[in-house]
């Protein structure tokens, strides 16, 4: 019996969820959608055979749906994440959990009064084989201690009306949470620097951006933020132990040799670069949703990261760091 | 309705199919396995809730199977594929396609006559992003015309009772399909040329080996053979055009540095080096399937390579160019 | 008639100085040494057939010396590069030009009432491939309009003495130097953060740190120093611009694949590394001076890199940026 | 006291020689300058102080001249370097040593009954970062048991003139050459396969083309030669061993990311991407003169690659493998 997933919100992100689901996945069927634009959900749902509803809550309630993947608007991830949790159905939210580290909070602690998990986040970069690969070598000693992390985090463009607060939580709040897993550790404190911005940025958005965060024991991450960058999409990352260093490596299909140059191509966006690691996310909770079981980054990962970027964000008006407060972390975690 | 395969031969590369049929696919079951090994067969089919059949025929003849994968031994393929055509079931064929280009010829023949295509060789490469990247970047004109092809095709080590010969028929036959289909030619002539054997090779396999061989338009296509490198598993190809050049990029995911190194790890195996051709392999033959579609490699395709591999065993022993002698290609190809 | 040399100091700098200059630099020799080591000074000069003084300013005196290369201990340079320029003989003085942005500051104010340029810094970096391939591209507009600096600088380790400060002074200097050379401007700020200090450091100093400039037009400059990192000497260059990245290329002369990996060696030390830019430094400064032209890293080079790393120092134990300031700019430079 | 060189053909490489003996090399002026084309000699002679001669001879009888630099045309090389020996004058040959083999055998006896060294071959990339590393990883035992080996040697294009036969005694010889010192083997057979011509090649001219060599002990060495290529310069090795492969790297300084591409830059010509080599080269025969020893490519290795080449030449025209026939090895080399 396959896994019935039922989708909320079929926009660019949510309706590549359908047809990977659809069209890739092993062991699942989409069989209800829904979104705000009507017409479009109808056409999804269409074309893998699914129903689509009028309201998002009735893919959670529908009978028909194991297990829900909410894309729809990040103001709204919040309230549909506790609608599942209410009705005890497998939950895989798309980053961010909330629009707030608060909201987070909130499903956070309901799911821990729950006591089981039910919701995955959407951090897919911990599917990548590079970034598994690097956690493999840190966690085999292969580097030594962690010091230092430097991270960039390339977008050729954005869309209209990304701001400058945005490319914290939406952009920096990747490398929050995949280096929070690979080093096993949370952030205690975040500054935020911005110098010259690009002359190809829209009017008032500071970008680039660096942040420089700080973990528990003292690891020094530093991320370059650039989302209007022209040349495509590019992520970096290295980790810096005392031994070591592990770095992700751009893949790479061909090398040409013409005119005087020796070229790779790079992605244009992060849907082709993480492409496998979607497939391998959901394959990984779809197999989980079947086995009864739910791991990947969590609610809680869900929180922090969102706590932290907020920190972040109130560092891009502070001279001086900002310390990140979380809350207890529940036993559930 | 999922597509139910019916799976020949459980052994590495059946099991292997079997689990990524059963888990990474979309759309497929697998209802039914044979092997002459009884209880491995029995053992894979409990995994994946499939019948385990006392014949290969039965499940060809299964009415609980709308297609067939053979990954049984080389010299079972030819008739196996001829009962597929019989029942008029679609068939991926591990390849080869017949252990002798004779034996492949009777297939192909037989369906010609059938006059619609239903068999698939499974030659996966044609499925890996970097040669998929490197004939777009030809077809594109990236290169100009092509005019020479260097291949190299190494293995750390192969199991006991591996040839000479062998290195044409189970390694360069993969450069021989994978570069026909880069160039859209066929090979008339080849070439094999030996020398000083590796020390580590089993006494009396000539090894390393080089193959040139030569396309219908005289493209000259060299390949190197070293089926006991030791040191991984390592496939290269570049096609030099008369401006330019495209070249196979190894996947890698991290780089480490350490002790005065920086360094990169080669795969073990052609199974991990080609994981995910496989997958998009399979996946787009059971979307095929599904919709009535027989695409990929062809049994021209394992005729023609069998024929070529051929003729670079009787190079082996042969200072002459030997020539490659096809039948003409039936209109159905 | 050959350029004659006297070089003071032959320490491990100043006697691969003098070797570099007896044995690879054409249109030179060494006519005269020093060292407060008298029988080292005498095992150096008579390899080369140089006289051996005394004392330091009997090289800068004695007749038989058309130009004088500083290679003493840092606090020596600053009176030595006086004397010099009271001598009106062209010196190269090895970084730093002063031990403090003060006497460096002297020594400034002493050539520019000179009104002639008589001193070079002895930043070789400048005259690495690399680095002047990335001017190149920087000053032709290949990257729009420089942003942001990545800049990474790593040791294996570093003699017994090696303080928290020396990284800025000694280390990170040399990304002042060649970053302000790249874009062309001046700093202005700089921050000094550290985190955890590598277990492998010696007791009580912070090593890593990271260093974050801003130049007069914005541009953020991250500096990673790390000077106990074991695995290599290893320095890393990437100016952001507006619509693109050029990157420093570590040079590399083979690639070993073996035991499941492809290797490149790391070079062990920045004598290794920057070789062929001592080289291209010594011969254009010969050059220079057989044509009576000083160029190169000047005094005022000198002084602004000694007093953007003073800045790094003081920034070391603050938490807000501490601001560079530089006297002006005399017209001489 | 200098090393007084004189340098008989100033065309570009020679006037490239006269320039680096001058600027470059420690310890040797060029005293005296023959060409042809006297003027052109009378330019580069004052350029750096030498005096212009009217016959090459006159600049090996000069009395100002204590070493002599063949760079005239290749047909005048055998003669200029018997007339060194007779003088016993120390000689740096550009390659070839002789227009045919039978000339260079006859320069070979001529030094051989001398009873000392005086010439040296131009095979400069023995003295190419790459290769020496190459070398010391072969003899260091790190590859195993040398079995195979890759080489490429493309020219964006070369003038006009340039012949089939020329690919091999002008391109090849190289790879002749450094293979033969990288593996300290002799070859014994050669064949030569041509197919498609590049379009951009002239009419008639064979290119490119795959020579395939075996040394005594039986490696195989493919050799690409493509000297029309038209995107730059690309010299490629790789030696294959029994437990891992050594390759060149190409150098390179810089990598750009823009408009989504990661790309470095291609050397345009031989001399930009063996500047290095040359310098190298010349030091090292300066300080041998100077020292009164020769060493570096013989006439030994001059003679050898000649007849190598000519065996490739011979085998363009032969479906069989061509045998290598050389001399007894005079116990001088």
């Amino acid at each position: 019996m396959p896994v019935r997933v039922g989708v909320i919100g079929t926009g660019n992100i949510g309706s590549a969820h359908v047809r990977r689901l659809a069209g890739q996945i092993a062991g699942t069927t989409v069989s209800a959608v829904f979104d705000v634009a009507a017409e479009r959900a109808r056409t999804v749902a269409d074309a893998v055979g699914a129903r689509a509803h009028h309201q998002a809550t009735d893919v959670i309630d529908d009978p028909a749906v194991d297990a829900v993947l909410i894309a729809s608007p990040a103001d709204t991830h919040a309230e549909l994440a506790l609608a599942c949790l209410a009705a005890g159905k497998p939950v895989l939210c798309e980053k961010p959990l909330a629009s707030t580290a608060a909201a987070a909070l909130k499903v956070l602690r309901a799911e821990a009064a729950l006591g089981r998990r039910v919701i995955q986040v959407g951090f897919m970069r911990r599917y990548d084989k590079g970034y598994v690969a690097m956690k493999a070598a840190i966690d085999g000693g292969s580097i030594g201690v962690p010091l230092l992390a430097h991270c960039v985090h390339r977008n050729a463009s954005v869309p209209p009306g990304f701001t400058t607060e945005m490319a914290m939580t939406d952009s920096v709040v990747h490398e929050i949470d995949v280096v929070r897993w690979l080093l096993g550790q949370e952030f205690v404190s975040a500054r935020a620097l911005t110098g010259l911005a690009s002359p190809l940025a829209p009017t008032g958005v500071r970008d680039p951006q660096l942040a420089v965060l700080e973990t528990s024991s003292g690891v020094l991450v530093e991320v370059e933020s650039f989302v209007n960058c022209q040349y495509g999409y590019d992520v970096r990352c290295e980790i810096v132990g005392s031994t070591g260093t592990v770095s992700l490596v751009d893949p790479t299909a061909t090398t040409m040799h013409s005119a005087r140059q020796r070229t790779q191509e790079i992605a244009p966006d992060w849907g082709t670069r993480f492409e496998a690691a979607y497939i391998a996310e959901l394959q990984q909770w779809a197999d989980g949703v079947a086995g009864g079981i739910v791991c990947g980054p969590s609610a809680w990962d869900g929180y922090a990261a969102a706590a932290v970027a907020e920190s972040c964000v109130t560092a891009l008006s502070s001279d001086d760091p900002v310390q990140v407060a979380l809350v207890d972390r529940p036993a559930l975690y």
